[in-house]
């Protein structure tokens, strides 16, 4: 919860002794001490006016309205909006949430795993649903659309290329790298693989320097 | 893993103990028991073609670039549709990865955690991560749009890049490109630096193959 942001937890009839050591543990986030403490989902509930039931749905019949957890955020989104509360709730490890609590629901929310293995970890689950809740905000899709010109390093213009490609030519012929009816065609191929590679700047001068000194150190044996 | 249909896991390094109590486990799943396990990463990566490193990355300058995970999805399936394998990797749940775990990572991929929690439990960053991969499969958005116009040649193995950093790093010092003492921080930057050149396939063999040559030629001088 913390990781993702979120401040307010309820927890419903708790088995005492590992809530009360879960409470006053060395660095117990602040959530924790501010959680709430009821006898009954439908009190925890009760000031909530969107109720949202999670689980893997597998082996009964909803009988609420169902979405898949990739399309949650708008339904959140828009009933924050119009100034409601919403409640998630996680049933405990091992039976997860009952019919009954599903009773207090108006949605019911469907992570979607795989049908061989669908019954998640209380921990994995309440991160994975939280982490749907807040991705849209951290999404930066400008950042996808232009892979792959990468990151904030400005590539190098057309005549660095150019200089880094002559200095490699140079530098395979000195290593007698093609015969010289080849260099043609070799020319053209280096320019189009620096072109394909998207260097940047920065790298692009450091290729340029250990060649300059291959170069150097081929015109210049050691004997 | 199983919950969102992963079943390839490789180990590096494991606490024996552990590790072999979790795979002999009653009821433990087949990934378990199919999991590989290698002493080390670059061994443990050296046939992928795209390799993700995970981590709140907040006290650290990252070196390659970062995605946010909202944003990574598209990157892999592009991946996977030229033929490429991909591994994503997380770190023990002390420390996370290391700089030079991240060294043999293409790409950085940033869970959006809040500032004042961000660091998370292994487990649920997993979860998050591999729910992030399958959740466009679980919904209506239409997450193809946001394909990046990536070539179609898929990246070469890390291993063969790690290939041609050694090639590199024999030329250049045999060309006496740097002091021995430099020659830690070079390896370094050079992982880096061909992670982020995203050379494709037939490219790598090319540069390979002017590298072995240079090479060769600085070892048989023409006198």
């Amino acid at each position: 919860m913390a990781n993702f942001g979120f401040a307010y937890l309820t927890v419903v009839s708790p088995f005492e002794v590992h809530w009360r050591e879960a409470r006053s543990a060395v660095g117990a986030p602040e959530l924790l001490h501010g959680a709430k403490e009821t006898g009954s989902l439908a009190e925890a509930v009760a000031a909530c006016t969107l109720v949202v039931g999670t689980g893997t749905l597998t082996h009964r019949k909803a009988e609420q309205r169902v979405v898949q957890l990739p399309d949650l955020a708008p339904i959140v989104r828009n009933e924050l909006d119009r100034g409601g509360r919403i409640a998630i709730l996680f049933g405990p490890e091992k039976r997860g949430l009952t019919r009954e609590d599903f009773s207090l629901c108006s949605l019911l929310v469907k992570i979607p795993t795989d049908a061989r293995q669908p019954s998640m970890n209380l921990g994995q689950a309440v991160a994975v649903c939280l982490y749907e809740l807040t991705r849209a905000e951290a999404s930066d899709s400008d950042q996808a659309l232009l892979l792959p010109a990468l990151g904030t390093e400005p590539n190098p213009p057309s005549g660095t290329l150019d200089l880094l490609a002559e200095v490699m030519e140079q530098t395979m012929t000195a290593a007698g790298y093609s015969p010289r009816s080849m260099q043609a065609a070799n020319q053209h191929d280096l320019r189009l693989l620096l072109r394909r590679l998207q260097i940047n700047s920065p790298d692009a001068k450091r290729v340029l320097g250990i060649f300059r000194r291959i170069l150097w150190r081929l015109q210049h044996p050691r004997t």
